[in-house]
């Protein structure tokens, strides 16, 4: 049954130029950072009813169409009864600042842009909340990427979030998950049209993405749904794989297709920040130890691992939940039994509404605005 | 302990020039075809001290320098007591016809080399031993693309094998690992140096070559591997990778230098051949059915999964070996426990030697005469 996609009720450019330019955590400062804010529902001045949702690796503030079925009218974050508000990441090219902006020089940031870290892309979000009346929200509840900065939103701001969820994402990047991440980023750097990054006057680099793309949706998949949806059959469109070296298995033709559509839609910088971001995420690195952070967080931590992922390894993401556990974090681990591998929290919006909804549940009750003024 | 490496007893190349010349299964004729036999130790007449063992996508017919632990005086593969042989694949880049070779009019083959096939690749091994009078071998021991070398011997040469041992081979590559594969090689065509496979004038294309390389380094080890090895620490020669874009994690220096050497001793339309040749593998496609294929198998079958193995799952190997075994095969599953993955075959000689040594004992014993000339 095809979801209603819900119309933002609010789409906002947020320009944050404080003073002497917005600081990054590696040092270098941006001298105004825009932020893409798109609201679904009006926020209560409590901020008990707002849920955040990040976006992942390509996503963008406009989640109640790429989240269908998680984000809409009746759905889990019900856009009718609650305020749900998607912000497109610092990095981004879907309205927000990022390498394909115009710097001071009024010419694209491209190789300029400096490296961001998930700690930057929260920080910029939180400022533009601000901007916007938004001081507190029930919930930052994200996948992936997106998970990542649930997390670090509770550890940044633990007066400000009452329950972070945290679906398909762990305390850091496995070294394989570096490994095929930076084999992507190469695989854009190595495209002639990269030009170092400063491509904006001339043709992108679209093989380079397009083989990036192919990557990150083999790690987005798992075998078991390789093997259902695709097994050894041909290429739907064309020949036997075996007629010439270039003729295709059909996941060979799926994922050419996937990357095909794909450079239509993302900036290759963008790409190569956001993924950048997520190799450095890592609580024990940022934080001293995710113990540390795990003593700053004031939230009800929900982290759902998936099983079949090997993205994020849903061992690993028990293993961050022990952890923050054993400091003592208020933290529940839930598995999302799926054959589909990381793409479950996209895939399967019915399944993590059974597991989600109850966690959830105190942002649709009295109680909600109890637990957010208790906070503060 | 360094293992010593064995000199090889012969080298020779095969030219195999039949009436009309040397047919592929895809229908293509290559007028002559060259192989590379490098041999440690001489055959006995009828053969049965002769082990073959192909190679992997990237090796060569000096299994002495590639294996080392598993062949050499006192091996597993004793060279002092055993005749074994070694083949450069048909399509290869060490001494046998492969796409840099010259075709008829002088020039390298490049784009115009046909698609290969593992039993493409078996054949033509077979005429060259018949040349140099084997027409018997006591085993075929191989791992990876030589595993499925190996059960395409067992299954083409029935009278001819008398022991099969394939170790991480399974009867076919999963949607995955295609996957991966097939986009290694979209990598190695994207390279602008490329030119359609006609590169042999100009440049190589290095940069394609080394992707396609990181891509399998990534797939030829485990999680645990990365893990205990590079973890999530910085680039042993680099920055801190926080500092710049691309400052590296230690695994992705390591993949950027496994990379670099690569492609200077590949050529990379043997790459894309012999991968090729590894997607299109399939014993259910080739024989009709995997049961087919076994009721044609007289050999004694060792397979080997490898625990941590992604690129061909030990489930996967499993599965093979259950199919076999219905249909009626002498095949038997030992389970090589290793926290290397896909290349536990090549790092793992002594745990590797522990698990094969009773199944190859025949091998040094009259039995294994008798059992050869009882095939015959």
């Amino acid at each position: 049954m095809p979801e209603a996609v819900p119309v933002p009720s609010r789409e906002a450019d947020v320009r944050l130029a404080p003073e002497g330019g917005f600081p990054l955590e590696g040092g270098a400062r941006l001298p105004h950072v825009v932020q893409r804010v798109t609201m679904y529902g009006a926020p209560r001045a409590d901020g008990a009813n707002v849920v955040l949702v990040p976006h992942a690796l390509t996503g963008s503030g406009r989640v109640g169409e790429w989240w269908p079925g998680v984000v809409g009218p009746g759905a889990l974050l019900d856009t009718e009864r609650l305020c749900v508000i998607g912000i497109n990441c610092l990095g981004g090219c879907y309205g927000s600042t990022g390498p394909a902006s115009h710097a001071e020089d009024g010419r694209p940031y491209g190789s300029r842009f400096p490296v961001l870290t998930v700690r930057d892309i929260v920080r910029a979000q939180r400022a533009a909340l601000a901007e916007l009346g938004v001081h507190r929200v029930g919930a930052v509840v994200g996948g992936s990427l997106g998970g990542m900065q649930a997390l670090a939103w509770g550890v940044e701001f633990p007066d400000d979030v009452a329950i972070v969820a945290a679906i398909g994402a762990s305390a850091a990047l496995t070294p394989l998950s570096i490994g095929i991440s930076s084999t992507a980023r190469a695989a854009i750097a190595n495209d002639p049209n990269f030009n170092g990054g400063d491509y904006y006057d001339g043709e992108p680099p679209a093989r380079g993405l397009d083989l990036a793309r192919r990557l990150g949706m083999l790690t987005y998949k798992s075998e078991e749904l390789l093997q259902q949806r695709f097994g050894r059959r041909g290429d739907r469109r064309g020949a036997d794989p075996a007629a010439g070296l270039w003729e295709r298995f059909d996941v060979e033709g799926y994922l050419a297709h996937q990357g095909e559509i794909f450079v239509r839609r993302i900036d290759a910088n963008t790409h190569l920040a956001l993924s950048k971001a997520m190799e450095l995420f890592d609580l024990d690195r940022d934080y001293g130890s995710v113990e540390t952070a795990a003593a700053r967080l004031r939230a009800r931590v929900v982290l759902v691992g998936i099983g079949g992922d090997w993205l994020f390894p849903s061992a690993q993401v028990r293993e961050t939940w022990r952890r923050l556990r054993l400091a003592g974090a208020d933290a529940v681990y839930l598995e999302l039994a799926s054959d589909h591998g990381h793409d479950a929290f996209l895939a399967e919006p019915e399944a993590l509404t059974r597991l989600l909804a109850p966690v959830l549940a105190p942002l649709y009750t009295q109680e909600a605005r109890v637990a957010a003024t208790a906070l503060g």
